[in-house]
C-alpha cells in the first residue's frame, strides 16, 4: 500500500481505497493488489483482441457478448448441477450497477424492499437512490427467519424485494442454513417476493463445497442472483451479471439506456471470455482461494475468538461483554488497527452494537497477524479497563 | 460486415448490429469496423497495464481515476480555448450511462423534460425508464427555437432538464446557430431548467471549427454536458464523461451505486489515459475525421439533394414533395437501401414525415456511393409514379 508520501497522495487520485498512515485497516472489503491479475488480464485482453478484434469495439450485444454468456451459463451450472442457461443471463458494469438495473426495472419509488440484518451495508444508498422503502427482516444468528419473516409479510402488504447475501455473507461470513434456504424460497414464491440473492462470494470457498444458491433451488423462478467477477478476478473491471427468468432478461436488455449503448460493458465482457475460455479463470481462482483461506488463517489465528467462515472475505466477531463496537474503534485505531462496526450494517443503525466486521482481504498474512494481535490485545485491554 | 452464414449468424451473438442480407443499411449509427483502433487500443491496454498495474485492476476512485480526468479536462479545455476543469468531470460508462445518471440524479418521476424535436430517439425510452413527462420544444430547421421555447415555459411550470444535440446533432447533422446557443443558455439560466447538452459528435468536425458549446458559453452553469469516446475511439468500450458543475459531481460520486463499486468503468478508463496521454488519440481522430469525411461525401455525391454536415455522423433529407418517409422505406428496402424515417425523431411520431435520416458512419466510401445510388434512384421512382 502507498504510505503518506506524493505517490501516496498521486494514488489516492486512482483508486478508491483510502490510505491512513499507521493503521492497519481491516475495514475495507478490497482485494490484495498482489492477487490481482495484472498480466493474466492484459493476456486475456491481447487475446480478445487477436480473436474478436473490431467486433469487441462496437456496440455489443444489449445482454452481453454471446461468448461470455454462454460460459457463463456453462460455468454456473458447473457449479450447481445444472440451473443456468444463457437466456436467463444477462452481463453487468458490476454487482452494484447489477443491484440497481433489478432495483430500477422491478421496483417503483414508494415499493417496500426488505433487506437482511446485518446485511452489506453500502446496498442502502443504492436502494435509497430508487426511493424504496426499506425494511429489515427478522433475522438471528443464522440469517433471515422465515418463520418470522412470513409474519412480518402478512404486516406489511405488498413487497416486491428481499435482498440478502445468503453465502459466505457480508458482513457476516456465514451462510443461511439449507433448511432455511428452502422454506425461504418457498415462502418467497408463494408471497410473490422476488428475492434478490446476491452470490458474490460463491466461488471464495475454503472449506467444503458451497452451499446451493437460491436461484438454484428456486430453479429461476422468483429469484434474481447478482454476481460479480469483482472478488474472483479484479473490481476495477466492473464486470458482473444477473440471473434471470428470461422475460426478465429481455427486459433489462430493452431497457432505453442498455438499447441506446448495447452491451453495457462489451469490451470488457470479451476480454473476459477469452480470460475463461483460455483456462486463466479457474486457474487463478483455484490460487487466489488458497491465498485468501490463508490469510483468513492468519487473521482468525491471532484474534481466537473470531469465527473461521467456510468462505468469502470477512469474520464476524462477538465483543466480549460490556465491550460495544462504537466505543473500541477510536481505542483499536489508537493503537493501529481498524474495522468497521456492527451497527453500520443494519438499517437504522441499531443492531450488532456487540458485533464487529473484520476482512480479511485486503492484507498479507504477515500483516493480518500483526493487525490481529493489535486488535485482540485492545479487545483485552478495553475488557480490562473498560 | 458478415453475411448471412453462419458466421454471420455467430457474429450476431456479439454484436448489436443485424444484417439484413441485400439490404445496404443507411440506418445504423455505427462506427465502420476498419475505423475501430484495434491494434492501437490493445496497446493502451498494455500500456496502462504496465503503467498502473494494479490500481487498475481494483475499486477505482468514485468520479474516474485522475489521469484520465485531468486529460479530459486539459483536452476539453483545448477545444474550446478553457471552460473544464478535474473538479467538472465524472467518467461514465458512455453517453447512454450519462444520461440515465444525469436523469436519475436531477428528476423525480413525474418531472417534466423537454427534448428537442426533431431529436436522437434512443433517448426517449431512457427519460420514459426513469418515469418523467416528455415534453418536445418547439424547433424549426436551425433547431431549438428559444423565443417559442420561452413561451412554452411559461405555459408549462417547472421543467427540470432540457435535452438536445446542438453540434453536428442526431438526426439532423446541423448545429444550433450561435445567437441561439447564447439566447438558450440565458434563458434557462433564468428559468432554472438545467440544459443536458449531448456533445457526442464535436470532436467529428470535417469543415472549419465546431460551434462552441452550451457548457461553454454556459461557463459550467446551469448546463450538464455528455461527452463520450464512443464515436473517437469505440463504443464498444462504454466509456464517456459527464461535465457539471462540482456540486453535481460530488452527488454522482455519491450515489450508492457508484460507491458501492468504485469509478463504473475504472480499467477501461485507465487504458483511455494510457490511449491519450501516448498521443495515439490525437493520431486516431485525426484519421478517422479524414475518413468520416471521405464517407460523407461519398454519399451526398451520390444523392445529391443531401445536405452536407459540417461534422458528425448522419445527413437529413428532404424528400421531394408528395414523397413520404414511410411509403419510400419499403420500396428502399426492395431496392437494397435502408434507412430511418423522420417520424422516429420526434417524440409522438409525428413531424418530418418528408426527412430521413442517412448515416454515413458505418459503411465504407464504394458502399455508400452503391448505397446512394440506389436510394437516389428509389427517390426518382417513387416521386416519378407517386
Amino acid at each position: 500500500m502507498a504510505g503518506d508520501t506524493p505517490a501516496g497522495a498521486g494514488l489516492a487520485s486512482i483508486i478508491q481505497f483510502e490510505h491512513r498512515p499507521g493503521i492497519l485497516d481491516l475495514g475495507w472489503g478490497h482485494p490484495l493488489p498482489a492477487l490481482l491479475p495484472v498480466d493474466g488480464w492484459a493476456r486475456a485482453v491481447a487475446a480478445a483482441s487477436r480473436d474478436f478484434g473490431w467486433q469487441a469495439l462496437t456496440y455489443g450485444r444489449s445482454a452481453g457478448p454471446g461468448p461470455l454468456v454462454d460460459w457463463l451459463a456453462e460455468h454456473l451450472s458447473r457449479l450447481e448441477a445444472g440451473g443456468t442457461t444463457p437466456r436467463q443471463t444477462f452481463v453487468t458494469a458490476g454487482a452494484s450497477h447489477a443491484l440497481s438495473l433489478v432495483t430500477g426495472l422491478l421496483t417503483k419509488p414508494g415499493d417496500t424492499v426488505l433487506v437482511d440484518s446485518p446485511t452489506y451495508h453500502l446496498v442502502f444508498p443504492i436502494f435509497a437512490d430508487h426511493g424504496v422503502r426499506l425494511v429489515s427482516v427478522p433475522a438471528d444468528d443464522d440469517g433471515v427467519d422465515p418463520v418470522a419473516l412470513a409474519g412480518l409479510l402478512g404486516r406489511l402488504g405488498r413487497v416486491r424485494l428481499l435482498y440478502l447475501v445468503p453465502t459466505f455473507g457480508n458482513p457476516t461470513g456465514r451462510s443461511l442454513p439449507a433448511e432455511r434456504r428452502q422454506a425461504l424460497v418457498r415462502l418467497a414464491q408463494r408471497e410473490r417476493v422476488t428475492v434478490v440473492e446476491d452470490d458474490t462470494y460463491r466461488e471464495l470457498v475454503y472449506d467444503g463445497p458451497a452451499p446451493p444458491s437460491l436461484w438454484r433451488l428456486a430453479e429461476g423462478s422468483g429469484v434474481v442472483r447478482i454476481g460479480t467477477f469483482s472478488k474472483t478476478v479484479a473490481p476495477g473491471l466492473r464486470l458482473g451479471w444477473i440471473n434471470a427468468d428470461p422475460a426478465v432478461v429481455r427486459r433489462l436488455a430493452g431497457l432505453g439506456y442498455v438499447d441506446s449503448g448495447g452491451g453495457v460493458n462489451h469490451a470488457a465482457a470479451l476480454a473476459m471470455a477469452s480470460f475463461a475460455t483460455s483456462g486463466a479463470y479457474d486457474e487463478h481462482v483455484a490460487k487466489i482461494r488458497g491465498e485468501y483461506r490463508r490469510q483468513r488463517d492468519a487473521l482468525t489465528t491471532a484474534v481466537p475468538q473470531a469465527p473461521v467462515p467456510a468462505g468469502g472475505w470477512f469474520t464476524w466477531l462477538r465483543l466480549p461483554p460490556g465491550v460495544r463496537a462504537a466505543d473500541l474503534l477510536s481505542r483499536a485505531e489508537r493503537n493501529g488497527v481498524s474495522f468497521v462496526p456492527g451497527p453500520r450494517f443494519h438499517l437504522d443503525g441499531n443492531g450488532s452494537a456487540d458485533r464487529i466486521r473484520l476482512s480479511f482481504s485486503h492484507l498479507p498474512p504477515e500483516t493480518l497477524a500483526v493487525a490481529g494481535a493489535r486488535l485482540a490485545e485492545t479487545i483485552a485491554a478495553t475488557e480490562a479497563h473498560g
